[in-house]
């Protein structure tokens, strides 16, 4: 099956749009009547509306889910080209994720992970490329540099932040930590410039972007310290739980998994293509209605839209003005993410930052293709932002900028293919995974997360622990799902299917 | 309600048999007909049991739920004496643990923890009583201290665990790690031991008995490198996550959730002080007996008896000569824990081992009592063993011997209250939890974890992740569920409460 979405490119094929996964869905729905009123209907198919619709569906209610797209996984899915995937977006699980690890567990998918890294041969370096000049240098030396910076960024309470945020689930457990959510990242680095070396300021400012994905001015400090505290406050636990183990065969191969289980209770009724335009409350009943103008209508309604599209869907009656406001600030995140096959099987051990960037920023080496071909993985973001299917050149410039010529004897690195998904112009993402901006999260967190009549928000844009990761998908959908089976148990008692 | 299960001892009122839980369960029996023929039948209801249950009975299976206590928790419980939580068994959780706190998520409980620690005012030092001598130091140097021996120990392969135990829930993923299982503890400190100083010795053998609760002689050293991978590999995440965070109000509080929702579908069954004698398999039907007498029928049973008690239940057909091998080795915890109420409030930021000890060894500060007495909880092990309740002067003198009264100006501290619970001579424990000697996983894991026809064993014993913790006990209680619902539902096809 091939999606609409995505791109990829090769020089022979050229710039082609829509890529093979396993998470599009045929047929494309399975509604039979429209006449029906469902216990729950669940707007959106990502991994948080695929856990609220499993476990509805598995704890008996009738379920319809309704998705604009024609694949299941939302902001995480895998392309797979050549029996080889590649992740469009969400890729990294670690089992320090609570949630998503309950669930590998629970499919049995434990050693269908891989690590991402493979240091064992070829070029094993570390390529930084700053204003000043090129250096590469060891892993090893890669990794003092890039947590000698984050330790100074954290470290705010003399304990790497473990005083500040020592229970991160509650995010602002310590009320004194309320103004690091005020001021930014620039705000914090400048802080402690004159303790940083050009070189730890440049892998700095390069990591920080490659969480929030937006700039230096837009990412909120304390966001950046959740980050660090739910990874367990070190560097070590930085990049394990970050970006270290992937899925052998691709995320919408454990996507498929939710939707599949749910499919199999056969109380999911489900509509791809079908995006939700209208979502009206009559107090007893939940009308939605989607742009092809068909309606459904349900006791409960979880929306997982994402905080960014939330203002595109007419809410009858309207949402709360504080609500309203959160969604009118949004998240910064506007990763570039793209992939690319190098005709150099030596990079398999390679990583490199370019910075300030051209585009494409922070890249690691991901594997070798079928093709013997080395896959990097790099992320670009909203400064110099690209949209890479616009200007294949430019992005492939910004590609082979990754790279210094003097490094490799002058010759350039020979770019095979591109695989990308542009997630900003994505109408049903409007950005990639949640990064703050100051102030959001300490004013609206609690405006994100509350419910509306019979209507539900859940998003990992709002969760409490891994907020902006699949994680935080899965507790979301499955607070909603909770939330609804128990309100409804207790409406109808002892009914047949409950 | 006050459960038969454990002690408490006051000067005033002397040694007492039974305290105060929320965890006994009144009535301790819903069973109306014994015609029925359940669903499933699980067989205890520690946290395994519980969300075994739970889980079948929310997705619809009817459920019988068999107990031989009067309490739910198994050998996690919590005992509450004038409004202050005693942990009885296991205690400690974190979100690093990702199926205890999917559900305490899931529950709403994640703002319901506290920190064990609290060091802010006091005596601030630990005290280490060798036989060499005694020391008093900073807890800055007792984490160095301990944290120093533990990496020593660990260290086998030049990345402190991580190459040759690098994704630990498949715990021999790296087959060379196999003779790590077939060596002790003491084997491994024997490789080291001319790095490690007095002090470093005394407190590693002493970490090393608080996780096995055996000898250093039937402690694996793989198991031990099992439970620092699961830590994240580094001294930090082994406080953090076996012994920080607690609930505020108890084990017993999260695990009545898992009963209360269970109880709420209306297709639980439960009986307590029904211990089992016997499971029955004819092929399709699995009977079991009771010791009162009792027989229960279901299509499918989940024992979740443990390790060291399932040789006491008579199997028919007999399980397996494998599985027969693995529970005659059985586990090696003999965990004596011990609270005691000391009438010195300075005490809160105490820490201390007194190595080798007299019956109680690795003490902690663990909370202020509503008396405005020092909680401490410490432990013993299979070396010089004491049943707490035979001689309640010895265990006393166990206890004060944690402290050397020259650090205290010459006063020894009074002791107020004991509380505890002996799972060694628990009839349905023998033994703390789990822990491995030499051997045991490498020959037998997938052995424990193997069904017997219609008969499926989930312990925490044999866990994938968190193996002897609570959250092993989840991880267990979900696999076994999820196997008997996918399997019935397979069955029934599209059952009205399937």
């Amino acid at each position: 099956m091939t999606s609409r979405d995505g791109y990829s490119w090769t020089p022979q094929d050229g710039l082609k749009a829509g890529v093979p996964t396993i998470g599009a869905i045929s047929p494309p729905s399975n509604v039979s009547s429209s006449e029906a009123v469902y216990d729950v209907v669940v707007i959106g198919a990502g991994y948080c509306g695929l856990t609220a619709a499993r476990n509805c569906a598995l704890e008996g209610l009738k379920v319809v889910l309704l998705e604009g797209r024609d694949r299941i996984g939302g902001r995480s899915w895998s392309s797979n080209i050549g029996g080889y995937p590649f992740e469009m977006g969400g890729t990294w699980v670690h089992w320090g994720q609570s949630n998503t690890w309950r669930e590998i567990l629970r499919y049995k998918m434990q050693t269908e992970v891989k690590n991402s890294f493979d240091f064992s041969k070829g070029v094993q370096h570390f390529e930084l490329n700053m204003s000043g000049g090129s250096a590469t240098m060891s892993h090893e030396n890669e990794d003092d540099l890039v947590a000698s910076g984050l330790k100074k960024f954290m470290n705010v309470d003399g304990a790497f932040g473990r005083k500040i945020v020592p229970l991160p689930h509650d995010t602002f457990h310590v009320p004194e930590s309320k103004p690091l959510d005020k001021i930014s990242a620039l705000d914090r680095i400048n802080q402690i410039a004159s303790t940083l070396t050009p070189q730890e300021r440049a892998t700095l400012e390069a990591s920080i972007l490659l969480c929030s994905g937006g700039t230096l001015e837009t990412t909120s400090f304390h966001e950046m310290l959740h980050w660090w505290a739910m990874c367990g406050y070190s560097y070590e636990g930085w990049l394990d739980k970050l970006i270290t183990w992937k899925f052998k065969d691709g995320q919408s191969s454990f996507a498929r998994r939710f939707f599949d289980e749910a499919l199999e209770t056969k109380r999911l009724t489900y509509a791809f293509n079908s995006a939700v335009t209208k979502v009206k409350d009559n107090g007893s009943t939940v009308t939605i209605t989607t742009r092809d103008g068909r309606v459904y209508r349900a006791a409960r309604a979880i929306s997982t839209v994402p905080l960014n599209v939330l203002k595109d869907v007419v809410f009858e009656p309207p949402l709360s003005p504080a609500k309203q406001k959160a969604l009118g600030i949004g998240h910064v995140n506007q990763t570039v993410k793209v992939h690319a096959e190098i005709s150099n099987p030596a990079l398999r051990s390679w990583t490199g930052i370019t910075y300030p960037h051209k585009g494409v920023m922070y890249a690691i080496a991901d594997g070798t293709t079928p093709a013997g071909n080395t896959h990097i993985v790099g992320f670009g973001n909203q400064s110099n932002h690209i949209d890479p299917e616009a200007d294949i050149d430019m992005t492939k410039a910004a590609v082979s900028s990754l790279f210094c010529p003097e490094n490799y004897n002058g010759q350039s690195q020979q770019i095979e293919r591109l695989v990308f998904h542009n997630w900003s112009k994505d109408e049903f993402a409007k950005g990639a995974w949640f990064f703050s901006p100051p102030g959001l999260l300490s004013e609206h967190l609690e405006d994100m997360r509350a419910p509306h009549g019979n209507i539900r928000f859940s998003n990992s844009d709002w969760a409490l622990g891994w907020r902006s990761f699949i994680d935080g998908a899965i507790e979301e959908g499955t607070r909603a799902a909770m939330e609804v089976r128990s309100e409804l148990q207790d409406l109808k008692g002892t009914r047949a299917n409950l």
